[in-house]
């Protein structure tokens, strides 16, 4: 296509939210003329769900949830009232307990002034948090941010490592249903911390979580500082409007009203039900298109800003476990799914960009320009250029060169990156997931296939504990891994795992190396 | 298949480096018992390229360079003595200068300590740095490091707001070719930063570049306080062993002697030319067999240890840069490449796993085990419980839920996290990039495919200046894009963005808006 081609290609195609400071450029994807007609029908049936969903349809069916994450940045539109009550009370009890925080009204034990956050969540209570404070953080903010989001010892033991005013840290522990492992295990080894200094646990401890969960137990026993609401109708993925991703953001002292005003902004511009002016929509179409509503091609985020580099990671779970699922809602087998990967440019430029630029075209690409380069001025690299305009200059060398490689690619543009920006990103790929799964009619709201992986890993625990059992019986003998099998009654190859690890953990058991692993022996 | 036979291909196909605490198990891979023979001939082949290589030959015959960074840990092995003298001289200079900061015998102008090291690199001459800082890096290390690895303002400014110590900085600025734009731009800010704070930004700059370079020429100009070479017959992307990776690493107070010792000790391991057991042709094997050697499954990276978080990241680069290329070394057009992402486990279960287990089966995963928990002794987060044991559960968990579910994977296990471990992985991959590139007759060792963005983005920037000039020729009065597209000769689009970017970031730059692009206008 010729230069003038591509500019009528891109008047005609540019989408721009001037009271967001928003626009989508898809003129860079090769979808044909006829491409929306086709799709128009389709279109129409997603529009048609979402509308239902915000209305308090039923839209999770396989957990008999409503799905409302639109109603936490505009309450007045949640199904009843009393969900409107409390979408409001908890935002203001929210800004309420981080203004007490630090006014100095609630105070550590030991008197001082609340100075850290230390987070404990995972997925979908840890990913929003991250990405929202390392979008919007600065030295300057109210606290400082600290996460442990898994249940690796070593990597408990740096955040602990680092976290040095431990006396005047306040501890946000985030679980929707309360019984996450990772959660709780680094809220018990949290608490062993803080007592091991003397540190009264319970008196730096809020929860997150859903009314009556194990968490919420837990914390109502040792009269924890404070208690937030997590709802059954706000998925994990979902939940960075809700108090998962307000608390931290409130206590780092950001704009908590201007995000959900930008969340708010984007949501009306893509409610209506016209394609043409629906950003959402349009990038659903779009991924649908690269990708043949199957997810043939992964979709790799570009984000021309350093401050948007957790961007991929939080869309990672957005995108991947709200569409990648087995079966659709009809219960047949479609082996759905959109995989979702990168950094930032024009860092990934020196990384992978390589490839794809030349190698296997199995990707789309998305480009985030952020218009306003820096706070203040920029001096001159060279005579007229500064660093921005070089960023700007490769995000569009970029799109030019994976362009003429064949390589399609949409481009999203604000005009500065804020709180309210950030949030109507947010919300733009929330709903376009939504239209997405309702593209390939799938469950965008559940997530059945993680449930395989933690009820292996339960059988491998309970196996341990077999396994640790059978060599207490035998102490002194030397077993081999299929002695301890017999034993135990199960396979051999876990029971192999499980007591390499013990071995490598416990000074206690001794194994005896041999060149072929059944030939190894164990004993305490 | 049942437990036992799986028991049978485990043990049948667990391949273990005693000396190095590693073992790789391909035994969830679904290759036929032909598998092996099939590919024999086109591993001997790749087998008798990587000799070569080591040996001297002109291993990257576009670039018209040696390609010697195995020579990195065994300078013995570089086929001339200046080689090796420069090797061995440069990793004794690093060591000594390291001391020397640390010691306090060069200090600061000022005569403080050196108490922090920024870092400006891009690419490869900052993923390196930056994956070993968070892999090896703890709250004792010696120096306290900090990256700049973009030509982003507002991500400068972010760094600059956290190095509250400039005084004590020393700056280490990264660039093989001493002409990467970004960090020349980086370069120049901290410079203006250092000036603004009256420091003598010489006096605190150490540079690691070629010969001769424009970096290398600034840093004999004005004195720096210290240069380091970097040699063409080391790419960038392999480049973590050479002054670009040992000068940070070696100032941070990590143990450089053994991470080369376990590169060293891994090249040895796997530098035989038996495919059983060498666990770098297993590796480019499974791939190849992974992807039918077209690239047609992504590789999942999911090591269970925080500290590992940034090894997707790093492979990125190390597998796509090599990897994706256009045409193959007969310059037949492949699009060949094998895309990489990951994160970390389990936190990832709680994120795109849902997706691995029952979307679309686009993908292979790498689980990295790490068999040791933490240096000390582990707190009991249920009855004969750990955090860790918690991990390792979830870790055999999903490779069992993956592999039930069709999905294959390979596992990889070190006893335990150091920098020996993490010098063997390095070495592992590398090797095993150049075995695939082999496998599938490709040039892993330049990246042809990066010029076109460098080249378009060029454009973008004399355009910029030439569209300032139209617009200061045509003061007062307001033009259109067209108007300064026909005045600069240049394509309306291009005009159209740079004119926006321009208007967003100068006060002089008068935008008037209007609903269709082409009828807005701007003036000076």
């Amino acid at each position: 296509m010729s230069a003038s081609s591509l500019w009528e290609r891109f008047r005609q195609h540019l989408l721009r939210y001037d009271d967001l400071g928003f626009a989508l450029d898809i003129s860079r994807m090769r979808f044909g003329d006829d491409f929306f007609a086709g799709m128009q029908g389709a279109a129409e049936r997603a529009f048609a769900s979402m509308r239902e969903l915000e209305a308090g349809a039923i839209a999770n069916p396989d957990e008999g949830r409503m799905v409302g994450h639109y109603w936490l940045r505009a309450p007045k539109l949640a199904p009843k009232p009393e969900l409107r009550d409390e979408i409001e009370h908890t935002l203001r009890d929210v800004k309420a307990f981080a203004a007490e925080i630090h006014g100095g009204k609630i105070t550590a034990p030991g008197g001082g002034k609340f100075s850290d956050v230390l987070l404990i969540g995972i997925g979908g209570s840890a990913l929003g948090p991250q990405f929202i404070a390392d979008a919007l953080g600065s030295a300057a903010d109210a606290m400082t941010i600290h996460f442990l989001d898994n249940t690796d010892p070593d990597g408990i033991d740096k955040v602990f490592d680092k976290l040095d005013r431990l006396a005047t840290t306040l501890v946000v522990v985030i679980s929707k249903s309360g019984g996450t492992k990772e959660t709780r295990n680094g809220m018990l080894e949290a608490a062993a911390r803080f007592k091991a200094h003397q540190l009264d646990f319970a008196r730096h401890a809020v929860a997150v979580t859903g009314d009556g969960s194990e968490l919420d137990k837990v914390a109502v026993r040792d009269g924890w500082l404070k208690r937030f609401p997590m709802w059954d109708w706000v998925g994990g993925r979902t939940s960075v409007m809700s108090a998962v991703g307000l608390v931290p953001m409130a206590l780092q002292g950001l704009d908590v009203d201007q995000f959900l005003a930008g969340a708010a902004g984007m949501d009306r511009q893509t409610r209506g039900s016209e394609v043409k002016t629906n950003a959402a929509m349009l990038l659903a179409l779009m991924w649908y298109h690269a990708g043949n509503g199957r997810g043939e091609r992964d979709m790799v985020i570009l984000p021309y800003k350093d401050r948007l580099v957790l961007f991929s990671k939080y869309l990672q779970q957005l995108v991947m476990e709200s569409l990648g699922k087995e079966r659709d809602l009809d219960g047949k087998v479609v082996h759905q799914g959109l995989a979702v990967y990168g950094n930032k440019g024009s860092t990934d430029q020196h990384a992978y960009v390589q490839q794809l630029r030349d190698g296997v075209p199995n990707f789309f690409a998305t480009f985030v320009e952020v218009n306003r380069d820096r706070a203040g001025e920029s001096m001159e690299v060279e005579p007229g250029v500064t660093t921005g305009d070089y960023l700007q200059g490769f995000l569009r060398g970029t799109r030019t060169a994976l362009y003429e490689g064949g390589r399609d690619s949409i481009t999203l543009s604000i005009a500065e990156l804020n709180a309210a920006s950030v949030g109507a990103l947010v919300a733009l790929y929330e709903r376009a997931v939504g239209f997405y799964a309702s593209l390939v009619n799938v469950n965008a709201y559940h997530q059945p296939g993680v449930e395989a992986g933690k009820k292996a890993a339960a059988e491998i625990l309970k196996l341990q504990l077999s396994v640790a059992h059978a060599l207490r019986q035998a102490a002194g003998k030397k077993l081999t891994t299929a002695e301890i099998a017999k034993a135990t009654g199960a396979g051999e190859e876990d029971v192999y795992h499980v007591l390499n690890h013990l071995a490598a953990n416990s000074s206690k058991l001794t194994c005896t190396a041999a060149v072929n692993p059944a030939d190894e022996t164990f004993s305490v």
